[in-house]
């Protein structure tokens, strides 16, 4: 049974990249967008998954996402740059800022890329990621919309925003830092509140600025930065190098992606790779990094924990093990990508993993 | 009688300095050092003010910290540097590193110095202000000794390495995040175990890794990382840049400054300075930096708030506070610096106020 809603990666995202297409994206972006999502769901970060798709595709419909723009390089020198993205897919501009910042710490030690005029760009991970391939320390940055107050104030004002590190290692599995300013992801409340379930306090606030563990009243109200004003300060840096520094919004003028209809959501995004050779060789750095890491896993554990982890391991893991298996799709995602699907002729079930136990085996 | 205990901060700074002098220090050097301990007094990061004069000067005493040394460009390419800091005070190494990338960022638009071999370097503040004065972008990172654990983990592993971001600003205050991974700096946890007071829930574990309210308990355990997995991966990523990077100690290899008589701390530091323009003219930046913070004080407030700040208002306004009014210093700390003082014949006297009232107007 399990196999009725597993689906294999590859073909999930051949699916979402030819509704992509149908939709005026042409293929080679429609994949970046499509390898995106999916690489979300495989480690397990199901909220930046395919479940994003109908909204990604209702932006282009509604033409508040431009497929067609070219994304242009607005200035340059040998190790900054500054993209305007001119509206098109996150991904895709991030895509292009991503290559351009390893290019630059390829020939100059150091790349920084800003972006302005872009949209959601999936996960930080996704980039840094692709960092690491090449043996590069990345950093990634992007503001959001509107989601946590101030430290002292009662409605939301900075976005999530994420902060993403790549560091390379040896023999061990990569450093890969992917995380929210929040104390928690907002999903969370929302599962609580359909469960009728108390969240802990320090997780949101109600409407008034009062600490709440009504998930209900957490839902009006706003989701808290992580560590108090340390994560308030967080958050407002990225939003600073994301938003202020690049010429996108900031603050309130970063267009909400579900809410807002009347005009683009103009995120901005920030890139920083760097050359490890300009500091050491990188072969006694991934040394270090392995003796690093395997130094911390075998500390001493609490009680009740098995492994310690290092960030980004865990996902890794989840990762291998949904190549294998598949990616397991709840009925309500099934259904709305079974409707995209149809209406632009491409059918989701072709991605069905034909046979749980064999088909992964050769992946 | 507040006057008695009232130092004026620039007196007070003559007093360190000169006492450094006596130790062997060089004259501009412990200059360098004094206003460092200085400047967070004034900002009121009281754990990092003179209260360390005693420390710092007990390792030059002890041959664990070189004042003789000469600090050595060991690396260096147009926007990178690695500085081996040959043991020397970690302010006089910081402000070789930080002036370096500064200069980088002038020049290539980005600096970025990675230092080994140095100690203590005071608050991440200092360095950020300094950038800030230069119009630059600023981030400060640090390793530490031992204090938090790994998630997962009982007993410390990483230290509450520091963070620190300067962004410049037209009229308003510039923002100054200098912020430790921890969820609370552990002279919290000492004063409520003097004062036989609980302390909630988060902030530390005993030293069988479990939560504790007891103090005492605590402080035998370990501080937690702010955030849980996501403060332990900030401390992890400071400290590889900090430490792994640069070829300084990392996790178990940062000696403590208290505790080891036998080697030198080898903390790492790292500094990127960016300069704005490559990405915006800097006036257009300072605008946009106004009407953001201006856009957060006017948030509505919640109802015990009577403002809303931005990361390093605070301290600058207590800054200016204690420039007029003088530093306050606690009867164990006057003790002790009195003690300094006739060893090395000064008189912490003379930094005294002499007017609580008048002394400060012309400052």
């Amino acid at each position: 049974m399990t196999t009725l809603n597993h689906y294999h990666y590859k073909r999930l995202q051949e699916f979402c990249s030819s509704v992509f297409v149908k939709a005026g994206v042409e293929k080679e972006q429609a994949d970046i967008v499509a390898a995106s999502l999916v690489q979300a769901d495989l480690r397990g970060v199901d909220s930046h998954g395919v479940v994003r798709t109908a909204i990604y595709l209702k932006r282009v419909e509604q033409k508040m996402i431009n497929p067609k723009a070219k994304i242009r390089i607005e200035k340059e020198d040998e190790s900054t740059a500054l993209i305007d993205g001119c509206n098109h897919f996150g991904a895709v501009v991030g895509d292009k800022a991503l290559k351009l910042a390893m290019k630059k710490a390829k020939a100059n030690g150091v790349g920084m890329v800003g972006v302005k005029n872009s949209n959601h760009f999936g996960t930080g991970a996704f980039y840094a990621l692709r960092g690491l391939k090449e043996d590069l320390v990345t950093i990634v940055m992007s503001n959001a919309s509107q989601t946590m107050p101030p430290t002292g104030g009662i409605k939301p004002f900075i976005g999530t925003n994420p902060l993403a590190v790549g560091i390379p290692c040896g023999e061990c599995e990569p450093f890969l830092l992917d995380m929210a300013t929040s104390v928690v992801a907002r999903g969370k409340i929302i599962v609580a509140a359909q469960k009728g379930e108390a969240i802990p306090h320090g997780w949101a606030i109600d409407k008034n600025g009062k600490s709440t563990t009504n998930a209900e009243e957490a839902l009006k109200g706003s989701v808290l930065p992580l560590g108090g004003p340390k994560g308030y300060g967080i958050s407002m840096f990225i939003d600073i190098f994301s938003g202020v520094l690049t010429g996108a919004g900031f603050g309130k003028y970063v267009n909400n992606m579900y809410e807002n209809w009347k005009a683009p959501q103009n995120v901005g995004h920030f890139f920083i790779t760097i050359d490890v050779n300009k500091f050491m060789d990188i072969k006694t750095f991934k040394h270090r990094m392995d003796l690093y890491i395997r130094d911390i896993k075998t500390e001493p554990k609490a009680e009740d924990v098995e492994e310690i982890f290092i960030p980004g391991e865990m996902e890794s893991r989840r990762s291998e093990q949904r190549k294998k298996n598949g990616i397991n799709l709840s009925q309500n995602v099934q259904r709305e990508l079974t409707n995209i699907g149809m209406k632009y002729g491409v059918s989701l079930k072709d991605a069905l993993m034909l046979n749980h136990n064999t088909e992964g085996k050769g992946v």
